[in-house]
């Protein structure tokens, strides 16, 4: 058995049976293993970066680790951007660098490249495996370190002599370590504080936003008055009708300082001190009060949802929790797009158990806030800024959850980043209504530059505007054998959207605004 | 003055006036003194890859170095690929990446990324500039550095402090170091080889591979008996009717080593030893004898042209050089494509003056060979092996040759890695004819992995086949505002190729093959 055929085997054996991948001359072992080795689904993206934002988004639902195969530098390159996305989320993620053969490398090919300098930069965990009789050993570690709480990206780099000599072993699973359990003393500490009555904010983020989660945490509020919020960015969050309604902590610094303001306390759970995205001229970096007291409940690699269901139970909550009204019936809105008309009507729209994809942006950053009567589903946000998230996302998603509807929000700057990801929901026959927020802008950035204080030239009308020709994404998408349409008014939107929801395979609609 | 208003004067001080951008909040005060300062042309690319690949074609064309302005690590890490191509080009290149304020990142915002570690994996040079009075300096020292011969990729990385805080200040331009001179000594020894009469190869790169230098080369093979040979990845290389016919190092292995069978020296010029682009179990990382003598006429960083003329007149070479017949008149070959009627047919319509960028891999590699007989044209390479190569580069070459029609040879497997260069074409109005050779595969993957004595099965099937569904050029390139067609013979091809070339702005042909 060569390398490449024990890395296969091992993977299998440690239940890594997903890869998005896009080979190259190097992997070529390592594509001939799976072609032998029954089990692993291959998944191409046209680009890595479709690759690494499709295990994220994969990692999210599935709550697992896939593989990535990447090639050389550039390809894990290529696979950065949404890798940072996913390092930022706490997801598990195995990635698999194939690279020069090991005595190769000193001739200095064209490809030769620092590929561990540069894995260091994204990953928690890196090892390259130089022997074949190491290479199974090194997987089960890596997918091991990528399931170690609260979730790492973990990168074996795996050169191709590794791969095709012969000597490979294939490596039992290795445990990982599990979610520490949080003393109940300092459950004690943290009921005392919220029994004083004093202004509290429980700041949310990780695990305790699945569903089990946000009730006890919900208990808590109820039986404290403390205040419910998520962090800025989420993972994934249970949301809708019969869920807690939580918001999540405004991107903008003024309404950000605003929630907090007067805050005594916050807790922590699975979730640092709040942060501004960005910092300015004069602005504080944090958004809570400097004179406010920071307590941790759970940190990331705990048991935040057992911590906060200790919690409850030490301040006698009741089980019942409040949750939001349904969305209201009558009308739905008409003519061109506002925030808050298009919320309104997404609240109706969202389909039952769908999984919704945001990276829509200034078009959507009120939809969170629109939504909480909706139909239960789950969302899941951009964690780590790096834009073109939202449709590799919403592609891994749909494979990491079989038979539920994928709903991709993405804005049209961060859309052209990672286009190539229809293609592979055409493909794969994947279950995603993408809408594009088409403003043909990077309209964040003009609030930006207007908030330094600068006056927009011709430089930054260059730069921001992203009209001039006019991306017409019906013909992107069908370009890559997606159907698609183009609509301009919501009652348009609302046909369209249902009609696509209600059909199988991936949609795209240009939403207009 | 702020840091970033030093930034933009500096360089354009330093005649660095073409900025390839894609730019993100932490670089918003260097978008708003290029608006208050006039001179520096922004090009818009509609994601990182775009831009990299931009300044590189720029940068092969005018022969200095453009800016990039990029975000935050993501933003670099999706530049990678194409800084990696730049940077094996040897081209003279300066990234400015923005970053959060200085002491914004000891809050771990969700950007924070370590950007300089990322940058060293593709630059020659990095530095950070964190105190606004001196980002100038640092500008200055970043082009000096990226012009010091043979091309180097300079890194900037730019925190938004350094950015927005006043005590700017303009630096004076710091002249490059020159390329030395090769010693007379050293040219009498490479003159006592070649007069020797054994088989020997000049293998020619860098420099030396425009007008001058080839004709120097020319006159010394004709004079010694000597055989030329072009690097197999060429930055740039002067071609056509009137100039030396000089072929390139074969990518295959068995081709390559035919080449240098029974060579006794290779001398280089500009060039390093030849090695095979990837390794294969049991054959040879280098393509010529081990036997053979290496010679070093010039380094990269040598005058090779001055050396190769001082050659010449050593072995007092004739001025007078052949160049190869004119491409024959005659019927236009019809019917389905084969890389042999394709390039009979090419080397017929490349336009006069033309500049032909090149990633057509499978599709492309024997056009090379068959077109040495055209109009005068410059050829222009992937030099480091990171597909998505050619429609950044034409297009960053088109702003680089104003005037001179460019033509794009792309695979369709590359051409989706980077596809949003056309966006920026049709934006920029640019004289680019982009042809897609769409095969549908990954076809060098195919044979690739029966090289490696494996069965193709369905992981190969699902990796290598880019069909299921079909790519729809015509569709992606309208999307993008640029005026396409899809030809399926040869015949079609030669009448849409004459008349997107006698037309201004972008044009892409699909060719089915």
């Amino acid at each position: 058995m060569n390398g490449a055929e024990s890395l296969v085997r091992t993977l299998l054996a440690c239940e890594v049976d997903t890869c998005f991948a896009n080979p190259g001359t190097s992997e070529m072992h390592f594509v001939a293993a799976l072609d032998a080795v029954p089990g692993m689904r291959c998944v191409l993206g046209l680009a890595e970066g479709v690759v690494g934002g499709c295990a994220d988004g994969y990692a999210r639902m599935s709550g697992k680790p896939a593989a990535t195969l990447l090639h050389c530098g550039p390809g894990l390159g290529n696979a950065i951007a949404n890798l940072h996305n996913a390092k930022r989320a706490r997801v598990p993620l195995v990635n698999i660098v194939g690279d020069h053969a090991t005595y190769h490398q000193a001739f200095d090919p064209p490809l030769a490249y620092d590929v561990e300098g540069l894995a260091r930069t994204v990953s928690h965990w890196v090892r390259t495996a130089t022997q074949p009789g190491r290479v199974g050993e090194r997987a089960a570690q890596a997918v091991c370190s990528a399931r170690t709480p609260p979730g790492q990206i973990a990168t074996l780099v795996l050169p191709a002599d590794a791969s095709w000599l012969e000597g490979g072993v294939v490596a039992d699973p290795i445990a990982p370590p599990r979610r520490n359990t949080v003393d109940a003393s300092i459950v004690d500490d943290i009921a005392r504080v919220l029994r004083r009555g004093e202004r509290t904010i429980v700041l949310l983020g990780d695990e305790s936003l699945g569903e089990r989660g946000l009730v006890a945490a919900q208990r808590v509020a109820q039986a404290s008055g403390a205040t419910l919020i998520a962090t800025p960015q989420v993972r994934r969050i249970a949301r809708g009708r019969g869920r807690p309604a939580v918001n999540r902590v405004p991107y903008a610094l003024e309404p950000a300082l605003k929630v907090f303001e007067g805050v005594r306390h916050i807790v922590l759970v699975g979730a640092k001190p709040p942060v501004q995205f960005f910092a300015y001229p004069g602005k504080p970096s944090v958004v809570y009060p400097p004179e406010s007291e920071l307590h941790t409940l759970a940190a990331l690699d705990e048991d935040q949802v057992g911590a906060l269901e200790m919690l409850a139970e030490v301040l006698s909550a009741a089980k019942q929790v409040a949750s939001p009204p349904a969305a209201r019936d009558g009308a739905m809105p008409r003519g061109a797009f506002t925030p808050e008309a298009f919320g309104g009507m997404f609240e109706r729209l969202i389909p039952e158990d769908a999984v919704v994809v945001d990276d829509a942006v200034t078009s959507g950053r009120q939809l969170f806030g629109h939504t909480f009567g909706a139909a239960p589903h789950d969302w899941l946000q951009i964690t780590g800024g790096a834009i073109g998230f939202a449709l590799p996302c919403a592609t891994g998603a749909a494979i990491g959850a079989p038979g539920r509807k994928v709903v991709c929000l993405q804005a049209d700057g961060g859309g052209m980043y990672s286009l190539q990801a229809l293609w592979t929901q055409a493909r794969e026959g994947l279950d995603v209504v993408t809408v594009i927020f088409a403003n043909r802008r990077y309209a964040i950035l003009q609030g930006e530059l207007m908030a330094v204080g600068a006056t927009p030239g011709r430089a930054s009308k260059d730069l921001f505007d992203i009209g001039r020709p006019d991306l017409d994404w019906v013909k992107l998408a069908q370009g890559m054998g997606v159907e698609a349409r183009r609509v301009d008014v919501l009652e348009d939107f609302a046909d369209v959207f249902s009609a696509a929801c209600a059909r199988r395979g991936p949609f795209v609609i240009e939403m207009r605004i």
